[in-house]
Parts: C-alpha cells; structure tokens; sequence
C-alpha cells in the first residue's frame, strides 16, 4: 500500500526524528510504498495568501472561492499541487508531530490550511445541500492516524486528566479534518513523558509505534457518524434518539473505538 | 485598561477586517488604549526554529529547553520578544480569526507557538514540582478571548451539532493555552455563517462584538479549575468527588459559563 508521511519536528536527531526513521523503516520491510513530506526539511511555506491562487490582490478575497477557483483553473501554487498529488496516491496519510498547545505546530496546521482546498479536500454544492464532508469527503476510502508525543505524563490526558482527554482534544483534527475530507481515523499513537525518556522507555514507545503500523489498514477505526448516514437531522444537529441526553463532541462517535489490538 | 488585539486574516477588507476595525474604534472610545499585533500585516513568521534561540545547529535541540535557555539569556529573536512586551502591557488579550480546521490558522498557531514559551507563558520546576500554569501561569491578572468567524450555522456548533460544541471544539485553545498560560477565559464572540451575511447581518454581528467589547472586564469568565485547588490529585487527575461519574474535557469547568450579559 502507499503511505504518505508528513512529519514535523525542527530537528531531524529528535525523539519524534528517530521514531519517524524506524517506523518509515519498518513500513518499507512491510512491503509498503512510503512518501514523505518532512516539512521543515522541504522548508514548507505555513501561510495561506492570495499568492497561492494567482489571485487579484486589487480585488477582496474570500480564501474558500480564491482556492477553489484557483484549483479549477489550474494556477494554484506548485508547492500545493505537489501535496495534492501525494494525497491522491496515498491509500494512508500518517501526521507525525510533538503535541504543541495541544495541537499541531504551526508549520503543520498550514500544511492542512493550504492543501485541504475546497474541491479538493471537500466539496461544498450549495444548490443542492451535498456537501461533501463528514465520511463522504474526497479523501474517503484513505485511512489516517496521528502520532504524537508530549512532555506530560500519560495520566494528564486520560478521560479525567488535567490536560484533558486526548480523544477530545484531538477532536478538531481527528473528526474536524480527518473525517470531514472523508478519511477513517485511526486511533491516535501516543509517546507521552517524552521530555525524559530512557533507553529502555524509547525501545516501548518504537515497538508499540511499530506495532500499530503493522495494523494500520486492518485496525477497527473511530465509528464516527455520517453526515448523511440518517442520524443528523436537516440542520445537521443530532437526532435526539441518538446518543440521547447526551452532548458534546463525544456524541459524534457512535460507540468507544477499539483502542489498536 | 490595555487591550492587545492579534488578528490573523490575510485580507484586510474582509469580514473579520471589518469587524477589528470597528472593535478597536469603540475599544478606543471607550477609553482603553489598543496595541494590535495584525500578524499577516507584519508579515508574522509562524515557524519555530533554531534560529529563534541562538541554538548551536550542531547540537540537538530540545525545543522547550532552547527556548526557555534563549529567554533567560536575552538571545531571543527579536520578533518574539516585541510580543512578549506588548503581552506584558496587556490587560486583557483578543485573539480574532477566522477558524480553520476548527482552529486557528497557522500564522497565529505559530505566534502562539513562538511567543509563548517555557519562562514566558509558564514554569516548570521539576524540582519543586511546582509548575505555574492553569490559573497560576505567568499571564495571571489578564483576560483573553477569541473573536472568531465561521462558514457554517451555528447550529453546527451547538451542543449535538454535527462539527462539535463550540466550547469543546475550543477547549485545546481557551483550556490548554489561555488558562495554562493563567488568563482568566472570556466565552468566545462568534460570527457564524460568515461567507453569506447580509448587511443587516454585519450590523448585528458588530453589535454583538461591540457590546462584549463593553463588558470585557467585568463579565464572568469560565470557571475552570485551578491546578493547585485540591480538585486534582498528584498524578493531576481529577478527583472522584468532582464532576463524579463523568469524563472529558467538560469535567475541567466547574459550571456552565455565564453567555456575555
């Protein structure tokens, strides 16, 4: 199968650095096809500007028409296209990065900003109300999984950890990216105390990392709803027999994910 | 009081460029002075590195360690310590943006990112185990809010809506930054179905914003948990007796947030 890996670490000697080389090693011993795109090392541009649609700086820019009109008409940047065309390959797309203000680093969040276009990540028909997202989006049929590591300990993002828990804060990646452009989500790899591992420490987190690669296209993925699966209703608020007395970001997954195997 | 505005939109006579101008009009009216830090205009590089630190590129970088090593010896890149003085004059910060990817976009994750660093926003003392953040990081006393704009309705962002509750959707930013860092939260100014208002719309959208503005420092803020309270044990979970029988991120907020006034 064919995995693109987009990493972000500034330092290629880092944890997260020698994690990626063993886990870009082992998928290839697999039999698999790997693509790259380490970000700081391809120096990636973060910022979305009227530069990367070809577009009229005299004129006022909506940033959702000036992308999509620049990818029908063929004159986005050629950094995006190039990201694009990976996608399109990719049957899985893993995001490696240490949890930054418990998200990604910014050089990454604007490698979802400038490639995840409208008409290329989702698609919104206003005229007939078939957006595409949520499961349905372009992306459907590729699997996605986060690999992350954090100087706290595990017990800070477990359900009542301080930090909060990692599946809702993982939420605007996991189910606000990765399954609105229609990809299954796999849950997330975790190399928590990362800040002060020991030797031995480092030879658990490169084994359960390797691990769940070796499942990465059979493991159970997080059974998040369908937009047009019949349990939204036609202003997209959840029927009220679904998940009921229930709210929050949690009533969005039908069931507990199994966590790996 | 003093207000630092960051704004992040790539096009000054947008929507939310609009909006900031109106806001700092009235802001000013009101008597408050107002230092903006527009990121896009200033050309705001969101990209971590070494370069930032001073850092021996031969050596390995741990980031945190860097960083706070380049705080304490006065070798910071000049751009970061420009928005730690501003910060430092605050009274209460305003983060304006439009959310992409349910979160900010990347100019302003890599302002945060950049900005707000171990010695700045917050202290590890491993030895005392006496770290300063949530309500006791270093950006005590001040207040902070998010000013945001979205394409979908808000009843997307409601509590079943199908992008997540708000507050959930949220909480990486105004739970795992601002109240790490010690601000006080104000509940989020949002302008939902922002690619399609009217005029009559805008008047409204700058009326809700305006008026919050005038409440800014005597609203209530989200009452989250404070880390030294006794609410969390030593491994920083919370304790049973709290928020019993419940888990996520909600169970960090002693009570429902007041909504403006």
């Amino acid at each position: 199968m064919n995995i693109l890996w987009v990493f972000a670490h500034p330092d290629e000697r880092s944890l997260n650095g020698s994690l990626r080389d063993s886990a870009l090693a082992s998928l290839a011993e697999a039999g698999h096809t790997v693509e790259q795109s380490d970000l700081y090392r391809m120096g990636w541009n973060p910022v979305v500007s009227a530069e990367d649609y070809g577009h009229d700086p005299a004129q006022r820019m909506q940033v959702a028409t000036a992308s999509s009109t620049a990818l029908r008409n063929g004159t986005l940047a050629s950094d995006i296209t190039a990201e694009q065309a990976k996608l399109h390959r990719a049957d899985a797309v893993v995001l490696q990065f240490p949890l930054w203000w418990y998200s990604m680093p910014a050089i990454m969040k604007g490698w979802v900003d400038r490639v995840f276009i409208e008409g290329f990540g989702y698609n919104i028909r206003r005229e007939t109300g078939g957006t595409r997202r949520y499961g349905d989006g372009l992306m459907a049929g590729k699997r996605a999984m986060i690999v992350t590591s954090m100087g706290g300990s595990e017990h800070t993002v477990s359900p009542r950890g301080i930090n909060g828990s990692l599946d809702e804060l993982l939420f605007p990646i996991q189910h606000g990216f990765f399954w609105y452009t229609g990809m299954s989500v796999l849950p997330p790899v975790l190399i928590p105390s990362a800040d002060r591992l020991t030797d031995e420490d480092f030879v658990l987190a490169e084994k359960q990392l390797n691990d769940r690669l070796k499942t990465l296209f059979t493991d159970d993925t997080i059974p998040f709803r369908h937009q047009h699966g019949g349990e939204y209703d036609e202003k997209f608020v959840l029927r009220p027999e679904h998940a009921a007395g229930e709210s929050g970001v949690r009533v969005h997954t039908r069931f507990a994910p199994v966590r790996g195997k």
